[in-house]
């Protein structure tokens, strides 16, 4: 049987003033009609029956994630909240185990519930895929096909191709933290580079006996999980780390296949726009917001009337208790911006 | 005895969002403590008696005016409501007539309501000096000697320094519209041309004499009023113009006296820089704003917060229920966001 797990315990700051502490990115709508977690269950549902859908959050997100998420769409569902935030391998790894308890042959998918991803035929094809090579115990991740040379996301870089793989099958070589410029052109010229979308598929099986092999008291606390006394006490001794670094880079069992969807990660406002609709001026604009002479801008309007008068490169943000202008080009430092609220005690708004 | 005519009808879109139809920009007090007309009812309370000042608005304006200045700074003060806006002249010319009628030695300063003057003593000195000459029959402007070759002014040519007379007065040779750069470069280098500031004395009696030499017409409309309804019949058939172009451009007997005072007549938003404290980064901040490596700009928070990140020479302007982000070299074309306003027929921000 197939099972998914949702990852939405993410918080990020990078969509501020949009996003907000109890409201990171996976809740926010943008402008596509529905949250990315949202889009996210929606995406899953025809690979796995709702009873096998977990989704994995932070308790404090509780009450947005029922906001943003119909009832009839979450019947049947599965929440698992985190006592506290403690990145991807706990999460991961106690649903993992929880899953294999009651079904020997489990495969799971694990995808991120804050990324944006177009042309779901494809993303669909490509899990589809992905879960006949796990059938035959590879852990696999989905690498995407670069468009250029960003550096903003994370990089795979492959080996060999598979023999004997049905599918268009890689073995992984190297996991690759977001690279310098010179590097991401390098990989681009070079080939065999995919950036790293974070979705993998596994059997329950092959993942547990793959962390058994890299990081033993790990797999002991998982065994010791037996109802919530010990997952609480696990839960604060598990290795508070990425799947990737606990699992996935050491794992000689990781392969790729090659995905070509319209895929981000939404890292920053400016990673939104290859997804919205821009003017003849190349600005993206909402209903609220009216513009003369300006360029390449985004203008984010919010309740009240947004003028923009001769700007270039901009992005700017409007919401009932803040407000965000912002050169294009410092689109990453907004997450500064939140540090200095904390620091300068704008409780109300962070 | 000394009168003042302070003219308070002006429209002016220059500080959309800020100021609106009903309330221009002499009603508004920016950061100065208090709305501009409020100030200049205070500039020229030294000069002359409550019972002596008269406001000169439009009729719209009414609940503006009385809610911007206090009970009694404006008690015994007369208000004259305009049935339409006709320009500066034909409320100069009735209440030039006016207070003519009661007081035959009549001396009047005209004053607009909705110019920045800093260092007062020194607007009285020019004033002071500008009643004397008045006296002996001179109709006298204040002329702002000029910091540099601005083209947003009225610019004024000087002759002859006046012989006789005990303060330094000059004949005027010519009134000269908003000059290019080229011509505004000249006038700074040969000297001996003054920003015009729309601030006028004479005797009460003078001007009438100059009106009966330049436009008879208006002159013997100006007769005819002896009551509302053939003010109200005047009103309408006065030649709607300026004072400047009605009188001032084609009398002889006009003369100036330099003025030094910092002056500026706020024609735009960038306009108000001089008057405002910067920060060491150039940015001119409001309490509830906050800025990260921005230069140059105006952070016109309103009641929310206004964060700014990375930004060059730009203003920014927060209210309830609409927002402007402007580049500062397109200040003086916010008028035409309030044209675009009217045709989008965004009604309830005009």
């Amino acid at each position: 049987m197939t099972y998914c797990i949702i990852l939405a315990g993410g918080v990020g700051s990078r969509f501020w003033p949009l996003s907000r502490y109890n409201k990171p990115k996976q809740f926010l709508k943008f402008s596509f009609g529905k949250s990315l977690i949202a889009q996210t269950l929606a995406r899953v549902a025809p690979l796995a029956k709702k009873e096998n859908i977990y989704i994995a959050t932070n308790k404090d997100y509780a009450r947005e994630l029922k906001s943003c998420l119909k009832a009839k769409d979450i019947s049947g569902v599965k929440f698992f909240y985190e006592a506290q935030g403690r990145n991807t391998f706990p999460s991961i790894a106690v649903l993992t185990k929880r899953i294999y308890d009651s079904d020997k042959d489990a495969l799971i998918l694990v995808c991120p519930s804050d990324h944006c991803i177009e042309q779901e035929n494809k993303f669909l094809k490509g899990i589809r895929r992905g879960l006949r090579a796990a059938e035959s115990g590879w852990i696999v991740t989905l690498g995407v096909v670069p468009l250029g040379a960003e550096t903003g996301y994370g990089y795979i870089q492959t080996g060999v191709r598979l023999k004997g793989a049905q599918e268009e099958l890689f073995k992984v070589r190297k996991f690759i933290e977001k690279p310098s410029l010179e590097k991401a052109r390098k990989f681009i010229k070079h080939g065999g580079y995919y950036w790293n979308a974070g979705i993998f598929i596994f059997r329950a099986r092959v993942l547990l006996e793959e962390i058994r092999k890299v990081s033993l008291p790990d797999y002991r606390l998982l065994e010791g999980i037996t109802g919530e006394p010990s997952l609480k006490r696990a839960w604060t001794r598990l290795s508070a780390t990425s799947i990737d670094y606990a699992v996935m880079e050491k794992t000689d069992k990781i392969a790729l296949i090659p995905a070509e969807f319209p895929w981000s990660d939404l890292g920053s406002w400016k990673s939104l726009e290859p997804f919205m609709k821009k003017d003849i001026k190349g600005n993206i604009m909402r209903k609220n917001s009216l513009d003369l002479d300006s360029r390449n801008i985004v203008s984010w309007s919010g309740k009240r009337l947004l003028v923009t008068l001769g700007l270039n490169d901009l992005i700017i943000v409007d919401t009932d208790d803040a407000l965000l202008v912002c050169s294009k080009d410092r689109a990453q430092d907004v997450k500064k911006i939140v540090e200095l609220l904390k620091q300068q005690k704008f409780h109300a708004q962070i």
